[in-house]
């Protein structure tokens, strides 16, 4: 199976601009893209970056400056076979929970990401194409049924978090196992329980 | 297995009082209990619950006043053999997900909640016991070791959506399968995509 992880190069994670500055969130991207990659490459399958342009990763690239949505359509097109797609923003992925998707029996399998979005997909259909604008979720449910696709959702909240905002840093400072989580506590960030909630802050 | 559904009867779900004024937020409280018991009962298991006050519920009920904290502990300490936990706002917990859950081996098994929160467990352990205040997820894992059970953290993102606020009514409306989806749509909520992110909105 071709197991593809797209990064968006330019000015990745913008929603993390209240908590870190430009340069950290480049070197943060990074550091979740290459956890991505170990945890794909620790299901036993191979990986590559489909990047938006050229960046330096131990994995090979391929630069296509178009959006998500046509870049992957590409992919997708090109490719006889079954093909993966795993956002590079799944800092808490595990192997186990990527395994679980690669294994699910389907023409199409689905792990949705927390308010709508598609986290990573396997596609065994060659009608299957991609819409990542909006609730895409609901949209590739969609797409699935009108190629005659069988359809296949696992319920994963490793799958399920992608990180783009303050919130999910929670998230990944409770149940990160690599570079990720080890880049946030170098940074300075702890979490911190204020009124029963739980936030991180950076003292 | 024991298993317990707490439910606070009085004013529940404040959080969502920006959307909901406090009948909705009674009425819609009720559709999730209902929906967790439904769904508990779905994997074969009886149910009961465990509410702060008299609640009319087409199961049995225990009343205890106190906070969450002492009246769970309560249940385990009288309890010989196994216990459930599982939180009366799991809207979109399905019987497969619950499964995974009580099917799961160890002495403690845990379903984290977003945000650091413990929204369901299984206890095998006599020694275990509970705090919800805070990230209790790291609280519950850390009593799991103190008294020598073998944990195990079960991944789901349907167990790890608590509802409790105005994004998590999101998780609903695309994943909902019961009674809760259904006040939802019925009190006139719909999905929103503006700006590439998804809301509710109430036209």
């Amino acid at each position: 199976m071709r197991v593809v992880v797209p990064f968006a190069a330019e000015a990745p994670k913008t929603r993390l601009e209240s908590v870190l500055d430009a340069e950290e969130r480049d070197a943060f991207a990074e550091a979740m893209l290459e956890d991505v990659l170990d945890a794909v490459r620790r299901t036993g399958q191979e990986t590559e970056v489909l990047a938006t342009s050229a960046i330096d990763v131990d994995a090979p690239v391929t630069v296509d400056e178009r959006p998500l949505t046509p870049a992957v359509n590409a992919v997708l097109a090109e490719t006889d076979g079954p093909v993966a797609v795993v956002v590079a923003d799944l800092a808490i992925a595990t192997p186990e929970a990527l395994a679980c998707l690669f294994d699910a029996e389907g023409d199409v399998v689905l792990a949705p990401g927390r308010a709508g979005g598609t986290n990573a997909f396997v596609a065994r259909h060659p009608g299957f194409r991609v819409d990542y604008h909006g609730a895409s979720f609901l949209d590739h449910r969609r797409i699935a049924e009108s190629v005659g696709a069988d359809l296949t959702v696992v319920d994963s909240h490793r799958l399920a978090t992608d990180v783009d905002t303050r919130e999910d840093l929670v998230e990944v400072l409770l149940h990160g196992e690599g570079r990720s989580q080890q880049w946030l506590e170098d940074a300075g960030f702890e979490l911190a329980v204020e009124g029963g909630r739980v936030d991180v802050t950076r003292p």
